[in-house]
């Protein structure tokens, strides 16, 4: 297994590293892009790596239904299949087969060996355990692999403390899986335990202890919910290994969300927002401010936007009708290098054209990972 | 008003020349990409210059629903509204107006003066005159605009005659509407008659006598049916000036059919086809053989494909699920180059990924742009 995680800078909590792995170096903190089905949504590959992005998410459930990780494996993996040269992290498909479960018509039934759930696509019967998620996992070939977890509710500690001990008892299990052949990828585990203090501090001790590559943090509450995402980081934080990599799974919707859980001592998060936001006209928009990674002080780091808090325009409003600025003037991206204007996408927004999906994207991806990079900066020019 | 054309190379009918416009030198013969409503559907204006187009088409008809001439002149005409630095073409809103008209619930109504027509996309009623589709395409900018004129059905010939000579009058209106205040766009008249060569040979005369920097052929005949096309093409080459410009509206569905009007001796030709086709999955695939323009040659130049006689693979097909080739193994379009294989665009394909549309549309458009290269090199080396 080809993998090492090194912690360059620190500034309070907040760290800088560089993470080697089989496709390369990745810079931490990063943001990686999901590309949900082999694809980051609307871009290519050229496209995504313009946008300076360093690790992309391969989702495990949707490739699993299609194309099917066998055929991928005979095509050479999912690197060569989707022609990304860089690394690749994929979920377990813990949180979508949940996710179905909360559904109408409850689509996935849980019990102690795993999860039967029905295909999204045509109503198909499928079940993963474990030991599946990994083998999966293993004929994808991504860089980084997660353990198979219970995407847990916030609430109701009863229930949250027998799925958490499923989750635990589901880490030995796909770390099992994971040690037999050659286990050259680098497995995650994930901690749970809903909005309770007392079980995230278990689940963090047990997850630490069976010591892994990486140390993720997931859940229902996290990502949707940023004040307990920060403040479940902050119940954790001092149990697990510092020198393990730490990842906050589905955090990247706003702007703010990025620099409270790098703040907060995260390296690695996840989110479909950034693209899925911009096919639906939102675009973001705003700068970082400060340069405290301390919370507390009035010159802590943070982002700032003409347009809301969360530092959104809508494109589609009629302000940008016969607005001729690119997105931001001071943008970086393919996009607003390029010179598409506001009232160009505007219109391609309201025609419902394919190259507006594409030109959003591009912007709202290469912005969050601009982000990054201005947040890993501040942090070593501390 | 900057335009010229001159011909450098002939074989037998076939010509190659240069077509000098306020935005650029275009070489002919030349396969004109559409831009319906200012974007060639899923391109981005890079990708588009990358596949070598020289010159792009956008829909009067469309543009001026939306998002309207007004604010394309406003935000400083198509060219810089769209980011496309290179020539573009008009056409006069009569193509889309008439097919409107012989659509379910007649959208559209001629009289002498002109048409009324309801929009296809709120039904709201709309007017276009000569004077006011030569006015649009003023304010659009285009290096090229068309004459109004009546996309003439194919029989009927009492009907023919009628709506041929009204195109001639309609001809007249664009070219006095043109006349007034600055002239800076090239004005092409367009030759009807249908099925019946007098009527074709008619018009030609009478286009031909107006004495405009261009001529083209039009009617529902042309680009439909090929056979068809070359016919009133032959018709009609002996009695228009050979030192213009002559451009079949509509073609270059089949790349056979971009054949066969080069050898009949066009020089300009559009089709919506090459995109809509890649987004349905028809994807090309094939080559040129031969060196003769002599149509009755067995050397002459031919398109030849493994596939079919129309030159595409249906791309979603079983048989391409492992294909780990890519589209076409000598195709330089980006697609092809950057590795993409049919079976990852088979996957993007029946997954409805929007970046299949773009990685189609990229070698269906450079497919016809290389194959008018190659028809080119192969008359000026002849």
């Amino acid at each position: 297994m080809k993998f090492a995680f090194t912690i360059t800078h620190k500034h309070g909590t907040a760290r800088a590293g560089e993470m080697v792995t089989t496709h390369g170096v990745v810079k931490t903190p990063v943001y990686m892009p999901v590309g949900t089905i082999g694809t980051v949504k609307a871009l290519s590959s050229e496209d995504v790596i313009q946008t300076g992005a360093q690790i992309i998410l391969g989702n495990t459930y949707h490739l699993h239904l299609r194309p099917g990780e066998a055929l991928v494996k005979k095509l050479g993996g999912l690197h060569q299949f989707m022609n990304w040269p860089k690394p690749i992290l994929t979920d377990s498909g813990g949180f979508q087969v949940f996710s179905l479960g909360q559904e109408a018509g409850k689509l996935s039934k849980i019990d102690e060996d795993g999860v039967t759930f029905k295909s999204h696509l045509d109503g198909s019967i499928h079940r993963l355990t474990p030991e599946s998620s990994i083998q999966i996992q293993r004929a994808l070939g991504a860089d980084i692999i997660m353990a198979f977890d219970e995407c847990t509710p916030i609430k109701d500690e009863v229930y949250v403390v027998q799925a958490m001990e499923r989750t635990h008892r589901w880490l030995k299990r796909s770390q099992e899986e994971w040690q037999r052949g050659i286990h050259d990828q680098a497995l995650f585990g994930i901690i749970q335990g809903g909005d309770y203090k007392h079980l995230r501090q278990e689940s963090a001790a047990f997850v630490n202890s069976q010591d892994l590559p990486g140390i993720a943090i997931g859940g229902v509450s996290v990502g949707y919910f940023m004040e307990k995402t920060v403040e479940h980081i902050n119940w954790v934080k001092a149990i697990i290994d510092p020198t393990k990599p730490f990842y906050t799974m589905g955090v990247g919707r706003d702007p703010q969300d990025i620099v409270d859980v790098v703040m907060a001592g995260v390296d690695m998060f996840d989110c479909v927002a950034p693209t899925r936001l911009a096919r639906n006209g939102a675009i973001y928009h705003g700068y970082l401010e400060g340069s405290s990674f301390d919370h507390t002080s009035p010159d802590r780091v943070r982002f700032v936007s003409e347009f809301n808090r969360k530092g959104r325009l809508q494109i589609g409003n009629a302000q940008f009708r016969d607005d001729n600025r690119p997105i931001m003037e001071e943008c970086d991206c393919a996009t607003c290098r390029a010179g598409y204007s506001r009232a160009y996408l505007n219109h391609l927004f309201k025609s419902d054209e394919l190259l507006y999906y594409r030109l959003s994207s591009i912007h709202n991806v290469r912005f969050m990972v601009r982000l990054c990079e201005q947040l890993r900066e501040k942090i070593i020019s501390h």
